[in-house]
């Protein structure tokens, strides 16, 4: 059902920026923004939303939208008649079919004087289609209007989160159960899923990173056939979809022997970085500031070089959602906006830490998502 | 490594729909033209690749391209520095960095007063940032350049389809072996990979279909719980990948039990649709006829209406390649092409029957490439 709170914050926003028309072909966006998933492959799909220009400051999502003509409805899903569904959204949808002309569909339901936003994953095929048929007095990237939008979550939202990062935390107590002397990254790694689905999830949020010994100094080491030694480092970087939403969560142990003292040094460093940026979080504050936090630590513990990337990204529907906490990004924290902080070290030869955890904003401060410890543990 | 003759053949295609710049962003069709595979997620990587325009006629692709300059090279990788490789492709490589805007990158090596192509999955923020840089003289989408030479496969590339279609077959023997009573659909599905990975195969070329009973009268049908049952139809519809390259064979048993007489009128209608299409192909026939004579053969038999789907898809580095075997194909089959030739009957509550074979049209005709018989088998 078309989310009408949503996409009134979407209509917003493409006040702001100047646009009064807007074709969104992110599925993912659209399924956000009208509950309804459809892949539709090499196929065109899109939601086009109107601002009602003519009337600024009136209320743009209208009580009724259900009856309303695709030509002036607020919201319109154009589909392949392949994907048709009896399911009502509220909105009106138009079909299409592979022999017709997905453009001379489009076409009648664009205002040709004004400008059209598009979003940034719209296909060049569709885009320059449109452009040699004049369906619009101009083309801009108007994908912002529903990427900070996204940026945001609404309480529901926050709950799925929420919940997502709980049945993480529950996961994380039994892979830690999987380790013995000898398995093997990728035999763990392949116990995590029926792992996350005994506990309700749906499946992975992205593919788990096991990083055993050295490997955990490599940030996108993938499971290997590496069989686990004492003194090994274990990392786990891992996360699970709940009811469409992702968790995503980063904990470094030791196998079998405390590891040695500049190992200890960097994991504590690591930890204190990820603590300091997360009791930092509050609306307002400047998102570059908070990976500045964590990096001023970590440089001052003298392994500055060996924190190679931003400390966080935004999660949602998606586990890297647009947003991320870096030192390029002066926008402002906002209660809503979900994120990882997840600091680390990779320093090859030496150690591998990386400590991550998600983190909501909220009115007064922020939430941790996640409550595994973050203590230095020694396993089996 | 740079593909010299692949590149060659891209390049007659920009002379042949006129423009001379283009910018390939689609990674599967970067790898097919250099050899090199890169997953850059939201960020740029191109394959930029010029003509000699001012010298037609002339070779395009000079003897040695290695020490050319990006400035005048005819293909440039535009890639970013976290995807940095040491590995020599034979033409220049252009790094840009996360804090670089992309578009100041790309535009100098492009010559503005040129028109540009760009590949019918660009991503828009690229192709509007492009455009509102002023980067080129018109912007068209090219992509036919690169389809179409990729959908004639080279033999290195036919060898490797023909291989990865050897282990589809021999694979088809193995999965026979795990129908008994009672096993679900879900079961037999996740048996398959290792069957595969034994017989030489790195993965699943898509998600394997598995229908028992009436649910193989839906042609997209995902398997489930659903245990078989004496009498039941078994449809498999699998296909791996070998060497890069994939397969797809789809076959329909019966388990314990002969089918009843129309199930057996429609399986014989069936098997001679694709027998009868599979036979007359040779180069220079019109791929819209194969579509017809299966279509013909099936329309004639009184089931036109359950044959719900085009006859055959293109295939190669990809499941799905750009390339229908539909009636609104008016190419012509070329030595080289390989596609699929699938047609069925889906029938709810009667019977659903597929035959799917892939095929390599020669010189002198065609080459099937899967040995499995198409006889009616009853199994258990």
């Amino acid at each position: 059902m078309l989310q009408k709170n949503r996409l009134g914050r979407v209509q917003e926003k493409m006040w702001k920026l100047g646009f009064h028309q807007m074709l969104v072909t992110d599925p993912m966006a659209i399924y956000w923004l009208c509950g309804k998933m459809i892949v539709p492959g090499e196929r065109f799909l899109g939601l086009l939303i109107r601002t009602q220009e003519n009337t600024p400051g009136q209320k743009d999502v209208p009580e009724s939208t259900q009856n309303d003509a695709p030509m002036t409805a607020p919201a319109v899903l154009i589909v392949n008649e392949l994907f048709r569904f009896e399911e009502e959204l509220g909105m009106p949808k138009v079909y299409y079919s592979d022999t017709d002309d997905v453009t001379a569909v489009i076409k009648p339901l664009l205002d040709p004087s004004k400008r059209l936003g598009v979003d940034k994953t719209m296909a060049a095929r569709f885009l320059i289609s449109l452009m040699e048929a004049g369906a619009a007095a101009g083309y801009v990237n108007g994908s912002l209007s529903v990427d900070e939008t996204r940026a945001v979550k609404d309480n529901a939202e926050q709950e799925k989160l929420r919940i997502a990062s709980r049945v993480n935390d529950a996961a994380m107590e039994q892979f830690k159960g999987l380790i013995h002397a000898g398995v093997t990254e990728l035999e763990v790694a392949d116990q995590m899923l029926a792992i996350y689905k005994s506990l309700g999830a749906s499946g992975h949020s992205f593919d788990p990173i096991v990083a055993f010994g050295d490997h955990a100094a490599d940030p996108h080491h993938m499971p290997d056939h590496t069989p686990l030694q004492e003194g090994d480092t274990v990392l786990f970087d891992v996360g699970c979809i709940v009811n469409d939403y992702c968790s995503d969560m980063t904990r470094t142990f030791y196998f079998r022997k405390e590891p040695d003292e500049e190992t200890r040094t960097i994991y504590n460093l690591v930890r204190k970085a990820n603590e300091s940026a997360e009791e930092m979080l509050r609306p307002g504050i400047e998102i570059a500031s908070v990976d500045r936090c964590a990096r001023d630590i970590i440089t001052e513990g003298g392994y500055g070089p060996y924190f190679t990337h931003r400390l966080g990204h935004f999660i949602g529907l998606q586990d890297h959602e647009y947003g991320d906490v870096s030192l390029a990004n002066h926008s402002l924290e906002q209660a809503g906006i979900v994120h990882s902080i997840e600091p680390g070290i990779y320093k090859p030869g030496t150690a591998g830490v990386r400590i991550e955890d998600l983190v909501l904003i909220t009115p007064d401060g922020h939430e941790v998502l996640n409550h595994s410890p973050h203590d230095l543990i020694v396993l089996g």
